[in-house]
């Protein structure tokens, strides 16, 4: 039941072992503005930090059938899928349910989730509501909740986390040893001091030149208040990030040179 | 060549004036975890204020395909699309061209848009990078941009907007008096004064109650560093909203009556 291994195939497509990642946000609260995610932020630069790309985030609301349907897209694309939110005590946490039924199998209470959370309620305190947090997938893994104690779950490629920023950060740090990450992306900032529309076309010249690197353009307001250019050049293989950090340096150099001869 | 009036389809289901909104946000930073999102709360929170639901959020990276899809799926299915990012003058800004793509139409230098451009960097400012950000949909309307003049654009029921925030904000407002909107949801809040835990299965029973409006249930820690709830109603109906809040209020005080009763 346990689809673990199923997830090599979304190696296939690359040369070095890439690890991707789904990243499914999950509550009305989002979505309404009355909460303002903090997770996606923080779960992209940790998995780019340990060797995973995050590919593709969606945020959905409290709807089983859309929740299934996000799933279902995301876990069949990449590695894996982290997800946030609905695993708590009331009628609108609906994640592991939806989790249960986008991989068809039962949705039972699990003794060790109960174990866990009586640790912090007690036996008295577990009822039906609590008691729904300890639902858990058949065949999932549990994922541990250091702060508050009901765990999350991992099930096939999905981690399933709760959508509380201090326990998700948590049971990331639970799984992040557990997780088969690929080679790092490196990457290095050049500062243009240049406006980005006075670059595009040289940097965009560079960039094709460098295939297998990938170039961002940024722009920005710098401390003298005036516009800048922030480039961000990533890449796996140490040699081809110099060659292409080079190159744009390099751009950078001219650009400025025939700026400052025709200065308008 | 503008859709803008195919939209009514998406009030089919709905007994009120429901307006509904998807949001996509491109690039590649967000992803990586370099640029931490400040849009989506942003748009969710002004979205609900002027009476549309956000239902959908995506966060893709800059490759075509990818953006396209997203696109189709959004479009389809809400009211109106918004995107952020990917219409600056690098070679990885690249949503004019996903856009047009998905919409089947060609993408020329836009006239309106270089004398916008121009305005702010002069006739000989106009290089082949800043004229990228002149490339409009065919059949779009312009989106004004106060801050730094490239314009967004509006085609069929799709609002492309800059990724930067005090951009796109601008633009929203801009935006804003155009747009459609519903009958505003409102919303109470109501302080629990309970853990989560404590009345999840009676919370379900109010909700079941009151099938026509939203309840949802957010723990959160309070000045005594205690856990804690907010229940927060939505409705539009505000007789409805006024009758689930009195329901919860008053299933709150039975629980705190019970627990009162059989401490633990």
């Amino acid at each position: 039941m346990n689809e673990k291994t199923t997830d090599s195939a979304a190696f296939g497509d690359a040369p070095s072992a890439v690890v991707t990642a789904g990243l499914l946000v999950i509550g009305d609260e989002i979505l309404s503005g009355r909460t303002k995610d903090k997770n996606i932020g923080y779960i992209a630069e940790y998995l780019t930090a340990i060797g995973i790309d995050l590919k593709e985030v969606r945020v959905v609301s409290d709807v089983e059938a859309d929740i299934v349907a996000a799933l279902d897209a995301l876990r069949h694309r990449w590695t894996y899928v982290f997800t946030t939110g609905g695993i708590g005590p009331t009628h609108d946490d609906i994640t592991a349910d939806a989790v249960a039924k986008a991989f068809g199998v039962p949705l039972d209470v699990d003794p060790r989730a109960v174990d866990l959370i009586a640790e912090r309620v007690g036996r008295d305190g577990l009822n039906a509501a609590r008691l729904r947090m300890a639902r858990i997938p058949r065949g999932a893994d549990l994922v541990d909740n250091p702060v508050s104690k009901a765990p999350g779950f991992w099930i096939g490629n999905v981690i399933v986390m709760a959508g509380i920023p201090s326990v998700m950060q948590a049971m990331l740090d639970g799984v992040a040893p557990k997780l088969k990450t690929g080679v790092k992306l490196l990457s290095a900032s050049v500062r243009a001091d240049l406006r980005e529309g006075d670059i595009g076309t040289e940097l965009g010249l560079v960039a094709k030149q460098h295939p297998d690197v990938m170039i961002g353009s940024y722009p920005f307001t710098d401390e003298t208040g005036g516009p800048n250019t922030s480039l961000v050049v990533r890449a796996r293989d140490p040699a081809r990030l110099a060659a292409a950090t080079a190159a744009v340096e390099e751009m950078l150099v001219k650009v400025r040179a025939a700026l400052a001869a025709a200065p308008r």
